[in-house]
Order: C-alpha cells, then structure tokens, then sequence
C-alpha cells in the first residue's frame, strides 16, 4: 500500500478503504507519512467529502491511536458531555453535579480556552488551588468517591487526531464536516464514558455559523458514537447571543454558583437542564420527561450545589471561597458600559462580545497567552430587554485600563437596538439521539 | 497577506490574485512556506482548477523563481524546440541542425530519460567525447560559433518548479493542465529563446494520452508563451507508436545520421520538418509553407548534415565515428525477435516497447540508475506492415543476455496482429499558433 495511491483515490472522488484509513493514520502518527502527504489529503477530503463508513473508521483509527481510558474499575454508569464551544458556555459546572447527584460518574477531560470561546479548565483553575493535573489513578479515585473529576486533556489522547488538527489548521481544512466529527469524536471515544451528550452550538459565537450545519455535525457525531457502541445524543442550542449572563473565568464560576442556587439566568437554566436530562435518559434508560424531573429535583433542593462543592474540595479547590462568592477575586476595575440611546437590545452578538471579553484579559488570542481570570463582562441587559438612553448594560472587569476603549469598541460592534421588540430566540433548536 | 488565506482561497473556488501567486512560489522558494501548505495549495488547484492569467502568473513567476538566461549577446532569432516525450524521439538531433542551417540559434537545454522516454543528453552522451556541461561563456560562445549547443539543464533554472514539481510527483498532484503547462512553460521562458515549437506527444506512449488532452495542453502552453511575448507553436503528433525505428541511445544517434542523409524512417522525416518548418515560419515570420520548402532543401542537400557534424565537433563529440556509422559502439548481444504468426503488424504499443527497451538497458527507472548506450530496439517492421510468422519483427541490442527474456515477454504485450490491414495512424494531429 502506498500513500499516494490513497491520496490519488480521495483526489478522484472514490470512498477509501478501512485497510487505506488505517494505514494512513497509522503511518501518519509514526512519521513515515509526512505532513505534505496529509495536507494534499486533507485538501482531497475536504473537496470530495467521505462516506459516513470512512468518517467512522478515521475516528476509531484516531481514538486507537493513542490511550484508549479504561473505566470499568468505577462502578455505575459513566457519562460525558462535550461542548462544540461558545460564549459564557459554563454548563458543564452545572450539568456534572446534576447527573452526580443522580449516581451518574462524571470522568471528564476538559479543554482550555482558545479565542473569542472559553475551556472549563480555565475556569476551574482560576478557583483558588484547583487541581486539574492528577494521575489516572487519582482520577479513577475521585470519580469514585465523589462522582466527578474533571482534568486536562492528558498527552496521549488520540495524538493522531491533536497531529492532523494542527495541520488542518495551519492548510485551511479545517471546516469539514466529517473532519470535525470525527476529530471531536476520536477524543470522546478514547476518553472512555459510557453515555455522551453534545452540546452543539449554532450562531455567530460558535464554530457551526448555522442550524443546518450544527445539525449536520450532530447527526455525524451521534452516528459515529452509535457505531462505537456508545449511547449517544446531541443537543442544538443558540450561541448567537452569549449563554446566562457572565463572561470571563472566575465571573462564570460566579453564576454557576448561582444557577446552582437557583438565581441563575433562565437560559443557562435551560440549556443546563436539557443536557444533563438528556445524559440521566440515556444512562438510566428512562424517557426525557422523567429525566427532567429528576434533574430539576436535585437542582432545586440543593442537591447539585452540595455535590458541586464536594468536587471543588476533592480537587484541591478553595470551596469556601465559593460558597460565598463575595470570597472570590474581584478586578481592580469595574467599569460600566452606558446605552447611547433607548429602544429594545435586538442583538447581543456572541462572538464579538467574546471577543471583547479577551481584549480585556479574559482569554487567549494564542495557545500559550495568560489568563486574567477575573477579567470579562458581566451583561446587565440581554437581548429582548427595554432599554432607556444611560442605563448600564454591561459592567467591564479588567485589571489593565487600558484595554477599556478597544473593548468598548468592539462590545458596541456587537449590540444593535431596534424600536420593536425582536423576536425571541429558540434556545434549543433541536435534540438528536 | 497569508498562506493560510491563500489556500481557503483557491479550496473555496477563487481566482488568486497575482500578488497571492508571487507570495506563494516566492515564499515556498525561500522555504518560509512549507511543502505541507504547498501540496494542500496544489490539491486544492487539482480539483478546482485555475484561470489562464493565474496560470501564466504562477509561470512567470517560476520563471523568475531562478536565473533568467540572457540570449541578447547572440546575434539573429534564437529558438527553441521542447517534446513533452515520446519513445524513440530523436527529432531534436534532426530539427536542430536543420534550423541553424538556415541561420536560426539554437541554444538548447535538454534533459535525461525517465521510464519510457529517452533524453536529448544521454543521446548525445552516447557520442564519444560530447560534453554536456558547458560554462554560460562556452554555451553562449558555441550558439554563436556554430549555430548549434545543447547542454543539461542548469541548477538554477526555474527552481520553484523543481520544488513544486517533486512535490506534486509525491501527492499525486502531477497530472493537472494548468499546473504541466506551467511547469514546463516555466524553464522554456527561463531558458530565453524567442521563439518555441513545442511537440506535444499523445497516445500510449505520451505523458497525454488523448488528442483532446494533448490539445488543451497545447493550447494553454501557447497561451502563456504568447503572454510572455514569446513566438509560439505546437505540434501535436502521435505516440501510440514510436517514432521510427530505433529506440535506445547510440542506435537513435545512427537513425538521426540516417535521416540527416536522406535515408530514416518517413515518419520521423515527416515530424522533424514539421517542427523545423514551424520555427523557421517563426523565427523569419514567413509562410509555413515557404519555412518547410527551405527546410526540406538543407536537408536534402546536405547542408543539415555538415551543421549536424559541425555541432558534434564543437562540443567535443568524435564526429569520425558519427560519419562513419560502422565506427559506433555495438552491443555484445543482438537478439531477432521473431514473429509467432503472419498477418498485419496492427498495433505497436509505444509505451510498452519503451519499457522493453528500459529492460535491455537504454534507459533509467529511477533517476540515479546507469544506461547502458548501446542498448535498445530496432523496430524491423512497423504498424500496418504485412508479415509472415517466421519474420523478424525486433532487433533487441543488449550486453546483457539475462534480460532478453523478459524484454521479449513486454515486447510481445506490446504488439497485435491483424487478418485486416489496419487504419493508418494520423501522424500530425494538428498544429495550434
């Protein structure tokens, strides 16, 4: 078998064999195949597509190409939950301790942020002491005593898959569908849970810009994990305004605390509740609606809040300081953002407010860019709120000032006024299982 | 401006603009580009094509890539004759004595066989003492003594073509019109003749292996000849079978002798005045038809032979034994290929033969191999001969007695026989100025 008959065979629009997608990544990941060799492929599968049989078996090559995580050692059912990322995105705080408080086992591996997107494990760490680095054994014992863990994506998940996305990335083939799915997927699978729901994002804040294209990945996602034999659903959810209402590390900390309390905001609630229902239905094998009830119960009664305070103190994490949020670093500047003019806010745009949350520390413009976790915006208004000329609608925190007028810049870009109230937006398009 | 742009550009169906092709070849030139951009580029051109003006901008641009020869020191029209190659092509050691016999200079750049064709150099070499490898000085000062000077190509003529081109051959990018075109149009711009005849070989034996093709690529190279002010020509003549009757280096040498005294095959009589009468209809913008009376008189006449004779001395070659076709080396071995039945010779596959020929020993399968000069095939018969089993079809020369057999088995893959005498081929296709 040679490389470039496999290149040739994708170049003339013919489907590839299991034996060529094996061959290449194998070949690929040892460095016998070169990066030229994968990029002309690359650039062949993203203008001819792959089948969904080739899609499956580039993931389960990927997924093979490194550790392949054993859970059996942790009794009970293990599920995972993955975000396609956006903006204030912080359900993965909520919906672990939900399905915990359930029995669910959450063994989890997070990512750090990247651009106008947040990563939970950012978030985590800008809690005093919170470990994100343990050893597989202390991660097996933590899901087993407390039900979560929640760590850093290890070195030797999926290498082919971290390989080629590098490469897709500097040889603009990054946007393809079965590419994304199968690189996402090759991560979930590898990382071992029984039951995994999506989170996939549609809307100016996400990597999917449309319905139809988040649906498209759902359905190549859901199909793939199906076919490793796990349960599988996908939830679809707005990201063309930000989720809840804090942007920034520790500020999202902040309102999980909340929404955890029960004073989040209803979106966040909504999302929260719809993924960690979807998870519980398909562990327990019960319908959606008694799923929902459950979840609901052990938010309401304080359940969820109590289990989240477990899992910071079993990593490591100052959970008195999060158990009164007035504990948790605040930015030196706190500064108002004011309407220019009254009307209804008829669009919050979630990108370009991420975006303005990096400008003002938040995030990382590069992979190797600090962090100020106290850095962000909190949004006074949402989208759909009446607003009079002078009210505050946002509140910058940033710790450099001078970050304040390219930010503000960037945050007027993102918010439009109308006279009549917008329409609503659908939060959750579509479940996929 | 970036790559990266520049790849998305071109893989979603764009026209690149001329800076975008200049910061390509000169960054992938200075290696800030890498291969791994560059074949992701070329996959992304394969599949969705390029315009004629990016085309004749990606040649310019090749072509300024390294040294531009400056043929202004000569005086009268230089011109220069490119085959994409063939088996048994030895029309340059006919059209290049003949041009200059009429005053044209031919300052020439060849290069060496590969697989099934042959090259102008190791013909050449064949000669005892000819030297291939003159100075820029010695180049300019022989065109302008004898009218005539081939030498192998230079190392830095048109170097981002040689990248690109070892690139495209690994990924499976090499068979793509407007990327041939440009590569080969590259180093005959680079190589700074005024005028070009190129002969654009189609059929089993050629790189092209249908008229349309060969026309199209005819048509395209003409095109950016024409834009970068060249005068230009295109012969497109047929490779189904090879031209004459001799294949292989020193036997070439013999039947271009032959030729140049009136006696070669009428095929490759045919094709050479055809080229010859082309550039000369250029080179002294007259009628094709007062080109090819003029060109048909030196070779009748003689004059083409003494220029071909005065040509070999002048690099050095021992013109003596050029004379005197009896003096030339022989092989230990000459083998008659008999014919296992009667009945119309019907096909004489040329691309086959030439791989029997490889076999004997006249030519290279990879690029380091040795030739051996004296090695090749004499072809006794020809398509549309009449033959009776018994007859001897081949000559095989060979100093190798152990790959006769497997000369032979190829051999006869290559030919048919016929109860019907079988169509003639069509010699000259056409000719596109």
């Amino acid at each position: 078998m040679r490389i470039y008959d496999i290149i040739s065979h994708k170049r003339d629009g013919h489907e590839l064999t299991d034996e060529e997608i094996r061959f290449f990544i194998d070949g690929y990941v040892k460095g016998e195949i070169k990066d030229y060799h994968a990029s002309a492929l690359l650039m062949a599968v993203y203008l001819n597509g792959m089948s969904d049989r080739e899609m499956v078996t580039l993931t389960l090559e990927m997924a093979k190409s490194g550790d392949m995580l054993d859970l059996s050692m942790i009794d009970g059912i293990t599920v995972d939950k993955h975000s396609t990322g956006g903006v204030g995105d912080k359900t993965t705080l909520i919906v672990t301790p939900v399905v915990a408080s359930l029995g669910a086992k959450v063994a989890k591996m997070s990512g750090r942020g990247l651009g106008h997107t947040g990563g939970t494990v950012d978030k985590l760490e800008s809690i005093d002491g919170f470990n994100v680095e343990l050893s597989p054994d202390e991660f097996i014992s933590t899901v087993k005593r407390t039900g979560i863990c929640v760590v850093g994506q290890t070195g030797n998940l999926a290498p082919a898959d971290k390989k080629l996305y590098a490469l897709r990335d500097a040889t603009a083939t990054v946007g393809c569908m079965p590419l994304i799915a199968s690189s996402i997927m090759s991560k979930k699978l590898a990382a071992g849970s029984q039951c995994i729901v999506l989170d996939v994002k549609y809307g100016s804040g996400a990597f999917m810009k449309t319905k139809a294209d988040a649906e498209e990945l759902s359905a190549k996602m859901v199909e793939i994990g199906k076919m490793a034999g796990r349960k599988m659903a996908a939830v679809i959810s707005d990201m063309d305004t930000p989720l809840g209402k804090n942007i920034g590390n520790t500020l999202e900390i902040t309102e999980a605390v909340e929404t955890l309390r029960g004073q989040g905001s209803a979106d966040l609630r909504e999302v929260s509740l719809t993924l960690a229902a979807n998870l519980i239905s398909l562990a327990r094998d019960i319908e959606y609606s008694e799923a929902r009830q459950l979840c609901e119960n052990v938010l309401d009664d304080g359940s969820a809040y109590k289990k989240f305070m477990e899992f910071i103190s079993a990593q490591g994490g100052n959970a008195e300081m999060v158990a009164d949020i007035r504990k948790l670093p605040v930015a030196k500047i706190i500064h108002r953002v004011i309407a220019p003019k009254s009307g209804y806010l008829s669009n919050t745009d979630a990108e370009k407010i991420g975006s303005a949350s990096v400008i003002l520390g938040a995030g990382r413009v590069n992979k190797e860019d600090s962090i100020d976790y106290t850095a962000g915006i909190i949004l006074r208004k949402k989208k759909g709120d009446k607003i009079t000329a002078g009210d505050v609608i946002a509140e910058f925190h940033t710790n450099d000032e001078k970050r304040i007028t390219d930010a503000e810049n960037v945050f007027f870009e993102a918010i439009t006024f109308s006279e009549k109230l917008p329409e609503k937006t659908e939060l959750i398009y579509k479940v996929i299982r």
